[in-house]
């Protein structure tokens, strides 16, 4: 933000609810700000964009360089007889932060290829069931991937909203929700929604990717028996890190991935020339792993493996209020709330509608407040917990209405900026 | 290997080919021979498995640690910008190596995955016909991809020897091969194998896991419209690094890949709720590659875009010959070469049969000879052009000798150990 850090000129009006010295006492109270210096982020940077990729953990260049130089470099291929187990390792990593077991997690893959392998399954265990239905809001790849699945066998995806569901679950083998919208932030209730699939044979399949460590999940309390997600944002894994799968252990035996590979053989290097499932959730994995970006994930979740979900939930709460009062008081009228009003339908995310939200992120991001826009009118600021700051909320808002007030963001070069992706 | 450097004891009968300093005399004589220096070795090794995992460009950890420090760390989310052609850019400099043009190749996912979007868009392109066949020796992870694929839909995959394939070639869709067979090095005439399956309405689709960066490919020349193949083995990617998918630009618009993702859609930050195929081959992209391994690939493909295939096809040759001479001079009637003896015939690599192959794979691993064992009875000696030494070879072929004359592979740890993957 350079010199434009006090956002607040001369001819803006002072926010009414909070001034800038009591968002900053918020962070000198709060619990997890110094989890931020374990992050790298650059100077004068307001990061909100961590739901699209997490900042990353300061100790992952040194691992990959210990991986690469050490262990590839050291030891070439006998290096594999450490590597071939990482994926375990970093499923039991991630278990907790799921709720559910270890040997219920596989990582491997990304969001898109692992929800293939749990959707084919799925419909390949339930051959009269043909019939996808997925909730309003779901990210599009998770509907290319349902789609490119029903269509050569005669079936049919079916978006619905909530209200729409009960109606269209009979005769469905699957339930498909993006846990936390990616355009709005809306939090689902996924424990009604499993059980809402369950009360017409069908199977919830949720994607975590919006939600996993923002908050503690609990997919076996919550009876959610299948699942993906990425962790290359809130986990900050690194930029297209692995993704994970989710099988609850009673359906593990049921369910064949259509994507068979010999990494989820039963012996691998055994090389017989039919597969044979692995016991458990290993079935799903099936080309050999990225050892590179396992072990970039393996040393994020490492760096943050003390922390206190419900703190985060918590402060992503406090950060989304934060923001929404600011909005209301300093720019109501002129930028809408998009999302849920209530912290217990919210994400860590806020999205706000104004019609010339590309050209407002752009000026956002050039005075270093980094969030993101959705077309064709959302502001998308995500809340990561780990390293966004109460303060850098006010500051964001502060600069938002100083932007929308000076018509600063309708020159150029943000009128004319290509779409940031 | 350390103080057994000097293999040849007292009691071992001379080699009579070649002396040792012969062959020291072929390295001083390689024009490749600098190239070993670009890569990361431990002292004393002697590098076969470089067909199971290639050894580490030197440049690979300092870009790795550009990439997240700078790049993610310094440019966060807004990196993408950039990243977000990384994988075309590996396309264009793979594309070269494989003969083709860059817009042919498609770099992301695993091989495991990619065969299986390939021959997925095969056989969704040609309902009619709903046979595979396996040229006989296809990688393990292959078969079990187009077994997956032909099951459900009341197919076959039917694996021949190269003699079986006119018979069941009408009616199949896609004749599936690797390149050079992973158990015995035997290398495939493309082609012919091409030009056999277009005769018979199919399509050929090669593995050149084993073959690319050992010799120069000049798919489109060959008539081959769809390939594979890994880049962590000759290539030097990196354990698990990205796999590449190749569509002839004839075919790209027939074929589209039973798994849709967001970045094989057309505009994927768009956000459309329903797939439209990318122009080209990017449509069998699917979802959000991984940047570290992408970039490690990039740095090692970069560290050796100058290398001439020809000349390392030409040591390949020449390593292989001196190993299979070494083997019959000093070890004939103890060990067989398995894989085939005109040059022509054979890939970068040299197995030998042995009863006791695992036992020996271990035993000279110990003494820093890596080859790899694959069961039930293969010393498997790859023959990486750009980090294996004539003299390596001598080495290995006179400590394979000590061994087999003192027993001592026959001795504790070694026949205890467990299985080399």
């Amino acid at each position: 933000m350079g010199g434009r850090t006090a956002v607040a000129g001369d001819d803006i009006p002072p926010m009414k609810t909070l001034s800038r010295d009591a968002a900053a006492a918020l962070d000198a109270a709060d619990p997890l700000a110094a989890l931020r210096a374990r992050f790298l982020l650059p100077d004068g940077v307001r990061y909100f964009a961590g739901n699209s990729l997490g900042a990353p953990p300061r100790t992952v260049a040194a691992r990959l360089r210990e991986v690469v130089e050490q262990e590839w470099g050291g030891g070439l291929v006998r290096a594999w007889h450490d590597w071939i187990e990482l994926p375990s390792r970093v499923a039991a990593r991630l278990a907790p932060l799921l709720g559910v077991e270890a040997g219920e997690v596989m990582v491997a893959d990304s969001t898109t290829v692992d929800l293939f392998k749990l959707l084919g399954a799925l419909l390949a265990a339930r051959p009269q069931r043909r019939r996808l239905v997925a909730v309003e809001g779901c990210f599009p790849t998770d509907l290319y991937v349902a789609q490119g699945l029903v269509e050569p066998i005669g079936g049919e995806l079916l978006e619905r909203p909530l209200s729409g569901l009960a109606e269209v679950l009979p005769g469905s083998a699957a339930l498909l929700v993006s846990h936390v919208g990616f355009r709005h932030g809306e939090l689902h209730d996924l424990r009604a929604l499993a059980a809402l699939a369950r009360e017409h044979g069908a199977l919830l399949v949720a994607d975590l990717s919006h939600s996993v460590g923002t908050m503690p999940l609990a997919l076996a309390d919550w009876g959610v028996e299948l699942a993906v997600g990425c962790t290359y944002k809130f986990l900050g894994g690194g930029p297209g890190s692995p993704a994970f799968l989710v099988v609850a252990r009673r359906r593990q035996e049921e369910l064949q991935p259509p994507l068979r590979g010999w990494m989820g053989h039963a012996d691998p290097f055994a090389f017989e020339t039919s597969w044979r499932p692995a016991p458990g959730v290993e079935r799903f994995a099936c080309g050999t792993p990225s050892i590179l970006a396992l072990a970039a994930l393996d040393a994020a979740l490492a760096a943050t493996a003390d922390v206190d979900l419900a703190l985060a939930r918590r402060k992503v709460e406090g950060l989304g209020e934060l923001l929404m009062s600011l909005v209301d008081d300093r720019l109501g009228g002129t930028v809408e709330v998009a999302s849920p009003r209530l912290a217990a339908q919210r994400g860590a995310q806020v999205s706000l509608r104004h019609p010339e939200a590309l050209a407002l992120t752009q000026a956002l991001l050039a005075a270093g407040v980094v969030g993101d826009h959705r077309p064709p009118d959302l502001l998308r600021l995500g809340l990561p917990p780990l390293t966004l700051r109460y303060a850098d909320v006010w500051d964001a808002v502060a600069l938002l209405g100083d932007l929308l007030h000076s018509g600063e963001h309708r020159r150029p070069p943000f009128a004319t900026r290509r779409r940031i992706t």
